[in-house]
C-alpha cells in the first residue's frame, strides 16, 4: 500500500522511479503557453488569501462546485473568502478521481507544505495555514514561479495589447523570462459583428490609422505583429472550434470586409471565408517571422447562455465539441507548404476521439526540421493522467515522442506548475514500466536524456530560445 | 491463478475486495431503467423453461448465435425450446472475451446456483436443472427480482399505454416498486407518416378527443403525461439517433402536423423541426413535474431492412452511430436553461467516441441541484467491462464521478441483475486499485460511503424517491 | 527486469507464455492481403543490401526519418544505399515507443540473427553483416517468406493487370501461394477526371474492346474480373475515404459516365453518385462468384501536394481522416444484403475512434456463414500494440473475437513478417492475462485451439482455401 502522492507517486517500477528522481525531477520549467496575468508578474503581487490565488478565476473548480450543488454565491458572488474556501474543501471530497484531487494537495504541498487531506474538518487549517505563508515574500508570484523552476513564461494576449508589463519585466533583467503570445482571436471573429467593429475602431486608435479596406486591415494587425515581434513575441496561438480553410477569392473577402467594417453581419458561408483568410494571413506573417503557431481545435464555448450574460465568457461554461477536423486542417497546412510557407505549428485538440487524427496529420508536414509540426500536450479537460497518457501513447505510435515540446500549464493560476511535475512522473512511468518488461532496452542514460529532452530541452530549441540555460540536473549515478 | 468467477472477481487488490464486500455488494437495487415486461410482474409469471427466460427476446444472445453461423430457426424459428438452448450452449465457448461470456455464468450462478461451463456437453444438464428450478414459486418473475434484492424497477411505456399493470402492482402493496417511464419516441416519429397518422388516430381514442391540431395533439399528449404521472410516473426517456434541436416557428410546426394527421410525407427539414418542436415541449412538461427525463443518443437502428421485415424491431440488427452530437445537444439544453426550465437529466451515448463530448457537456447545465445533469452509464453495446471503465473514467475525469446515479440494466430479461454486481466489481476495483498505489487516500469509509452512494443512495436521492429505505449494508469491520 | 524482446516478449503471464509457446508460434501464416511486388516474387529477387529490401518503399521509416529532420536526399533522394541506412540508423533510436523500433529489432533478429540495437554506433556492422547475408540463396525472396512460414500471399492489383508473375509462380507449382486480389479503385476515381479516361482508354485495349457506354465499361471490367477469377483470385479490396452508397438512377450513372468518358469533369454529387454505382456492382460480382470483399476506410491520402508532385503517391504523407462512416456503409451493405447478394465482406477501418461503429455493424449482417462479415485486424497507423489490442477489445465486445480471421501484414516489405508475430503475441497476452485473474476458465486446450483458429485456421476455412494443409502445431502437453 502506497502513501497518498509520496514520493514516487505514479511510478510503478524502479526504473520509472529512477528515471524520475534522477532526470526529469530537476529540470527547469519552459510553459510556453499560459494565461498567467502579465500585469500580477510586473507586480510581483502579493495575494492576501489562498481564495485569491487559488479559487478567484479558476473555473475547473467553479464546475466540481456546482456540479456538487454549491450555491453560485460561493463561487462567483459575494460571500467572503473564507465562505468560499470552506465551500471549496467541502467539495474537494467529491472531486475523488477527477484530477482536481490530484492538483489540490499537489499544489498544496508543493508550495505550502501543507499535507492535509482538503476537507470542511481542514478547511479552517488549510486556510489560515496557507493564507499567513502568502504573506511572506517568497510567496509572491515570482517567489511562487521560482519555487517551481520557471524559466520562461509565454502569456496569452491580444493584439491590441500594448505589452506595458512585459516591457517592465523586460527591463528589470530579472532571471525568468515573461513573452507575449500574439492572439488574434477578436481579430477574425465575424460571428459578432458588432463586436469586431468595436475591435476594428480600437485598432485603428493602437495603430493610428484609418481602417476602411481590408488592406488598411492587415496593415494595422501586421504593425502589432511587429509590436509583438519587437517585444520578444515568437509565438501566436489561436483558439477555435476548428481550422477555416474554404475556397475564397481576394474580391470576396474585400466585400465581406467592407460590411464587417460596418458592424453588418455576414452570412455563414462569409462568415468562414473571412476567417479563412486571416487564419492564412495570420500563418504567412508567422512564417515571416521565423515564429511558431499554435492551433487549439475544438472547444464548444459558452454553452450556457444564462451565465454567460451574468459572469462572461471563461467561467466554466465550456466543453468538448466533436467537429470534423482532419480535411480543413490538411488543406490549410498544405496550402502553406505548397508555397513552402509552413512555420512551426503546434496542433492541440480538445477531442481525444481526434488524437489519432492529429498524431498522424502532424507527420503530413514534418519536413526540415526535427519535429517541425507537433502534436500538443493534452489540453484543458485532458489535462489529467488519462488524458497526458492517451495523448504520449498516440504521439509514440504514430509519430516520434522523442522529439516532442512536451508540457504547459495552460493556466491562469501561478499554483498551477506542478501539472509539469504530474506530466514528467507519468512520462517515466510510460518509459519504466517499457524497460522492465522487456519493450525498451534497459539503457538509462539513453532513456534519461530522452525524458530530458522531453521536459526542457526541446523546447529551448524548438523555440529558439538559446537565451535559457542548458537544463543541467545533477549527474546521474549508476542504477 | 484465480478461479473463474471467484468471490474476487474482477478485484484486483485486497483494497478493491473490502470495498466490494463490505460495501457495494449488499445494497439494494435500483433498476431506474428498463424494458421489463410490466405484465410477467403483473402476473408473477412463472416461466417453463431457461429458454423462455433466457434466450426469448435477447438479441445480444441472437446476434452472438447468428455471428456463429447459427440458423435463424434456433434463433427467432421454430425450433423448440431445447434445440433453441442446445445452439446457444454451443455458442457460448465461441463467445470468450464478449460480455455474454460473464453473464452466462453469473446468471446461471445467480438464479441458479448452476456452477457449469456452458457448452454443448453440459447444455442437457444444465437445461434440465434450471428449467426444474424455474418450476418452484421463488423461481417466479418477483422471485427472480427478490433474489437479486431490486427494490424498483422503472419500465419504458408508450404514452398510448393504460398502465393496467402498473395499477395492479401498485394496489397489491407489495415491497417491488414497478413504476412507469413515459417513452414518447412513436408520437414524434415524422420518419414514418402512416405509421405517425395510425398513432395520432389511436391517441384520439385514448383520449377520448379529436385531434385536428398541433394544440389538439400536445393536449392529449399532455393528459398521458398527467395520466402517467398520476401512476407514480416520474420519469421520461428518449431513443433519438441524435438530439433535435432546429429553428422553427410555431406556425411552421402547425403546417407541418397538418400534414402528418393525414398521413403524407413531410421534408427532411420539416421532420428534423417537427421533432425539435416536440423535444422541446416534452422536455417542458418534464420541467413542470419535476421528472427526469433521459436520452439515449447514437443508436443506429434497423440496419437490415430484410430481416427487420421478418422479425420487426428490436431482434439484433441495430448498431453504433457516429452522429454529430455536441452542438444540437448544447442548443437544446441551454434554450431550456435559458428559461429556468431545464430539470434533472440524464444523456446516455452509445459511441463510446463520444464519452468525453457527454462528460464535459453535463458541466455546462450543472447548477443548483447535485449532479443535476448526469453522464448516463454505460449502455447496450457498451454494457461490459471496458465499456463501463471508460464511462466511470471519463466521468472522473471531468466531472464528479462521485454524485454519479450509477448503473441500470435496460435489459428485457429478469436475469440480467448481475449486471449491476458486475459495475459495482468494476467500480470499487478502480477505487481499490487507487488507493493502494498511491492516488487516493487510504480513507475506506469515505471511499466505502461514496461507493454506497454510487450503488444505491444517490439513485434514490436524485429520482426523489424517498419512499424507498435507506441503502444498508453491515456495519464495515476495520480493514 | 525482462530483457528487451525476450522469448516471452509481451507475453506478461505463464499461460500466456504457454499459449504462445505452444499454441500460436508454429502456426504458418496466411497473408490475404499485402503490397508485396509479385514480380519480385516471381523472378525470386536476391536483395544487393538492406537498404534494398528493408528502407526503399517503406514510408513508415521515411516518416520517421522526416520527422527526426533527416534530409529527404537520404531519404528518397540520390545518396549511396549506406548513407541512407546510416540515417535511418541514426533514427532508430528516436523511435523509441513507437512500432518501428519493435519492427526494427525483432525484423533484424528474426531474418538475420542480427541482436545489436540498432543506432549509429552499430549502424555499419549491422549493414556489413545483413547485407552480406542477402547475398546467400536462402535470403532471396523466396528464401525469406520460408523462414516465416508464409504459406500463402494475396497481392493487390489493378484490373488492368495480365497477372503474369502470378501465372509464373503457379505455373512452378512451389508451395507458396501467391494469389492476386482485384482492386479497381482507379476503375471508379471520377475524382480525376484525366486519368479516368486514360485509364478506360488502356482498358479498351487490355479488353480488346470499345467503350462507349456505361454498361460497355462495366463488360470490360467484368472481363478482367473473370480473367482474375481465373487466375485464382477469390479476394477484391477497395481503398476509400468511405463508402458511397448515394441514390442513383441508371441514366443518370450512363449521362456521367458520357462525360467520364469524355474525360470531363463531373459534379461532386454526380462523382459520388458514379462510385456509389460502381461499388455496388464490383460486390455483386464478388457476390456472384463467391469472393471476399475488403474495404480500407478512413485514410486521408496526399495531404502534402509539393511532396505529392515530387514523390508520387505512398511515399509517406497520408494520415487518418474523420469521415462520418456509420450510415453509408449500412445502406450500402443493407442493399446487397435486401436481394442476398452480400458476399463474404472484411472492413478495415483507420481512425480507431470508429472502432466501436465497425465492430457492431459487422453484426447488423451475419447470418448463415460463421463470421461472415468481419472487423479487420488493425490497420496501418493502428498496426502497432495500442490499436491492435484495441481492435480486438472491440471485436471481442461486441462480437466473436474467436470467429475472426486474424493477422495480415498489409506491407509492401519481405521483412514485415514478424507482424504475425507480434500480433500473435497479443493475441496470447489478452487470453492469458485472462484466464490467469479468472476471467476466463483455465482450460487451456480450448483457448489454444481458439488462438490457432484465429492464427490460421479461421483464415484458411474463411476464404475457403482448402488446398492449404491445416494449421499443424506440436501436440501442447499438459502445462
Amino acid at each position: 500500500m502506497k502513501q497518498f502522492i509520496d514520493d514516487n507517486f505514479l511510478l510503478e517500477t524502479k526504473t520509472a522511479q529512477y528515471l524520475y528522481h534522477e532526470y526529469a525531477k530537476g529540470m527547469p520549467i519552459i510553459d510556453y503557453h499560459c494565461h498567467l496575468p502579465p500585469a500580477q508578474i510586473a507586480e510581483d503581487t502579493q495575494f492576501e488569501n489562498i481564495t485569491r490565488v487559488w479559487l478567484n478565476g479558476d473555473h475547473y473548480k467553479w464546475r466540481a462546485m456546482r456540479t456538487n450543488g454549491v450555491d453560485e454565491s460561493y463561487i462567483t458572488g459575494n460571500k467572503t473568502d473564507y465562505e468560499k474556501f470552506e465551500q471549496w474543501a467541502k467539495t474537494v471530497p467529491y472531486t475523488l478521481r477527477n484530477p482536481l484531487y490530484h492538483w489540490t494537495h499537489l499544489e498544496l504541498r508543493r508550495y505550502f507544505d501543507v499535507y492535509d487531506i482538503l476537507n470542511k474538518d481542514t478547511a479552517k487549517k488549510v486556510y489560515d495555514q496557507t493564507s499567513a505563508k502568502l504573506q511572506s515574500p517568497e510567496f509572491s508570484v515570482r517567489g511562487l514561479l521560482k519555487k517551481m523552476n520557471v524559466k520562461l513564461v509565454c502569456t496569452t494576449d491580444d493584439p491590441l495589447d500594448n505589452l506595458e508589463y512585459h516591457q517592465k519585466v523586460a527591463a528589470e533583467g530579472i532571471a525568468l523570462k515573461m513573452l507575449p503570445a500574439f492572439r488574434p482571436d477578436s481579430a477574425m471573429n465575424a460571428d459578432n459583428a458588432t463586436a469586431l467593429k468595436n475591435y476594428i475602431d480600437r485598432l485603428e486608435q493602437v495603430a493610428d490609422r484609418n481602417i476602411t479596406s481590408y488592406q488598411n486591415y492587415l496593415d494595422a494587425l501586421k504593425l502589432r505583429h511587429d509590436y509583438f515581434a519587437e517585444n520578444g513575441c515568437s509565438v501566436s496561438d489561436h483558439g477555435l472550434e476548428e481550422i477555416y480553410a474554404d475556397d475564397y477569392t481576394d474580391s470576396e473577402i474585400e466585400s465581406i470586409f467592407t460590411k464587417l467594417r460596418a458592424g453588418k453581419d455576414v452570412s455563414y458561408a462569409e462568415n468562414r471565408k473571412f476567417k479563412s483568410a486571416m487564419l492564412h494571413q495570420f500563418a504567412v506573417w508567422d512564417w515571416e517571422k521565423g515564429w511558431t503557431q499554435q492551433y487549439h481545435l475544438g472547444a464548444l464555448r459558452n454553452n450556457n447562455s444564462r451565465m454567460l450574460q451574468t459572469l462572461g465568457p471563461d467561467t466554466g461554461w465550456d466543453s468538448i465539441g466533436d467537429f470534423s477536423q482532419a480535411k480543413a486542417l490538411s488543406k490549410f497546412l498544405n496550402r502553406l507548404e505548397q508555397s513552402n510557407m509552413l512555420t512551426r505549428t503546434i496542433l492541440y485538440n480538445l477531442n481525444p476521439a481526434d488524437n489519432e487524427v492529429m498524431a498522424t496529420m502532424i507527420g503530413n508536414f514534418n519536413t526540415g526540421t526535427p519535429g517541425k509540426v507537433q502534436f500538443g500536450s493534452a489540453w484543458w479537460f485532458l489535462d489529467q493522467k488519462d488524458g497526458m497518457i492517451k495523448q504520449m501513447n498516440a504521439l509514440s505510435n504514430m509519430g516520434l515522442l522523442s522529439r516532442f515540446v512536451g508540457m504547459l500549464t495552460d493556466s491562469r493560476s501561478f499554483l498551477s506548475f506542478p501539472r509539469h511535475e504530474y506530466f514528467r512522473r507519468l512520462l517515466c512511468n510510460l518509459f519504466g514500466n517499457e524497460v522492465e518488461n522487456g519493450e525498451l532496452p534497459n539503457d538509462i542514460n539513453w532513456i534519461g536524456n530522452v525524458i530530458k529532452d522531453i521536459c526542457y530541452n526541446n523546447a529551448k530549441n524548438y523555440f529558439n530560445w538559446q537565451f535559457l540555460e542548458e537544463g543541467a540536473v545533477k549527474s546521474p549515478v549508476t542504477p
